[in-house]
């Protein structure tokens, strides 16, 4: 059966890359904006959601997550993890003298992700802010009678028929983001074209009162279970400035006895816990770039 | 004498309201990327540098956080947190028609963050990126002719000489940003112009490697000298997936004991800890907002 797949759009972006390598002959549909993406599901519009939660450029781990815990019923049951990597593109007519672009598009993150490049080889070519990356490669793909180049992903090369001039221009190798898929029931979703990394199970926990040592003894509950946790964060509430909660990784599918039992003892000491998810994750291996140059 | 103050531009944003409550009549100079602002520093050409760290719109907590990092003689010295209210603005021109507008034009975090709002009251209303809440502002302002709205805050209605028709529509009370501001030496700034709300100590710790309970003891070092700690992330190192280093804020100012003492214990169990800053905090009040209708 077909389903109905909803995403951050453009096309081109990294969000489209994690949605591809997800799922095959499906119907995409591209939402404008994250709460919209959600709505969709909670709505049946579509049957999985995929967004950005960690370190994005197009999106924010903020709007996701706090929608995402509102909507209640909606759980993550797959990860997709895409190393960010960005390239050089030029339209095909320019090739030749991407040298002298006089102008550089891109989203400004992905232009603060390519600082050490740009300060090294384009020094005086100014940059152009766009909404995403993709939405830069569309106009430069629009404007081959200018000599212009946009920062942005391969997929956006493919979709808008530029020509990679320079390879891998970001800052930091390693840079990942993490985009969750989101469904109506807790149905893990396994992948048949990426390899398992591992499975995680994510709950948020508040702390009873802002004490010192709290977070301390909640951290017990899950280190003398041997329960390794691959991310805790602390995040505000809504409910004011000074008030968190903690998002928190536990590196293992759930069970039928350590982690609800964890779960138990915290909420015994005055916490309150929900898990948005134990899924399996994946990692996107990247794509081969080919140089036009 | 005066400063010169580097700040994320452009005019009419979030940013932009934290510069103008730290600093008075003092040279500012807005910069398109978080990386250009830090190195300005780095390089004496602005004195200070005013960053969003966390939660922002318009930035991201992690190219201020990469960057802040590598240029290690630059210090914290300074935060504000300035609550993030959105509002509906329109040209004079248009202000007995709004209710007909025909386009609304923001950042797509700011649309994202008026979801309920929009759904609620102007469902059909197609909604258009920009780079920023500011260049949104700008952009209606400079079409009268047209009969669109911008969603921006009530600095970038007063830049740009916008009426708001509708104050407060973001969904959620109570989010705020925290702008950091940045200097080349560990002297803290104070305000004289807001209350101080505390003081802080930020440091970040690598653990000596991916254990389980390696995090539980690093917190009991802060625990057992009631120390509170207001925050703690954890983040990916730029060395490959599953590295993490944690970024923990202490309220306390750094003292000559216990901070120290706790260094060094953390250090001793082959933690590598670096001290980010030192420094007071403050709250924006926000500001009133005048209605046009």
């Amino acid at each position: 059966m077909k389903e109905t797949i909803g995403y951050l759009g453009p096309k081109g972006t990294f969000t489209k890359i994690a949605v591809d390598s997800m799922f095959n002959g499906d119907v995409k549909k591209g939402y404008s904006t994250i709460p919209e993406c959600i709505d969709a599901v909670v709505n049946n519009e579509v049957s999985y959601a995929v967004l950005p939660l960690e370190n994005a450029i197009e999106g924010t781990v903020n709007i996701t997550l706090d929608y995402l815990i509102q909507a209640q019923d909606v759980k993550i049951v797959s990860e997709v993890i895409v190393p960010i990597r960005q390239h050089l593109m030029v339209h095909p007519d320019n090739v030749d003298k991407w040298t002298e672009i006089d102008a550089i598009y891109s989203h400004s993150h992905a232009i603060a992700q390519c600082h050490s490049f740009l300060r090294k080889e384009l020094v005086k070519v100014p940059a152009q802010s766009m909404t995403s990356t993709g939405a830069a490669a569309e106009f430069v793909s629009e404007h081959p009678e200018q000599n212009i180049a946009a920062i942005a992903n391969h997929l956006a090369a493919k979709e808008y028929g530029l020509s990679i001039v320079k390879k891998d221009i970001h800052d930091f190798d390693n840079n990942h983001t993490r985009f969750v898929v989101l469904h109506k029931s807790q149905t893990e979703l396994t992948s048949n074209k990426m390899e398992e990394k591992g499975f995680k199970t994510t709950v948020t926990v508040t702390l009873p009162s802002d004490q010192p040592g709290a977070l301390h003894q909640v951290l017990s509950a899950f280190a003398w279970r041997n329960l390794n946790l691959s991310k805790i964060e602390s995040r505000p509430m809504k409910t004011g400035l000074g008030n968190y909660y903690f998002l928190i990784d536990i590196e293992q599918k759930m069970d039928d006895v350590l982690i609800p039992n964890a779960i138990t003892e915290m909420e015994s000491l005055g916490c309150k816990v929900s898990v948005l998810g134990s899924y399996p994750y994946y990692l996107h291996s990247g794509n081969g770039v080919t140089l036009a140059v």
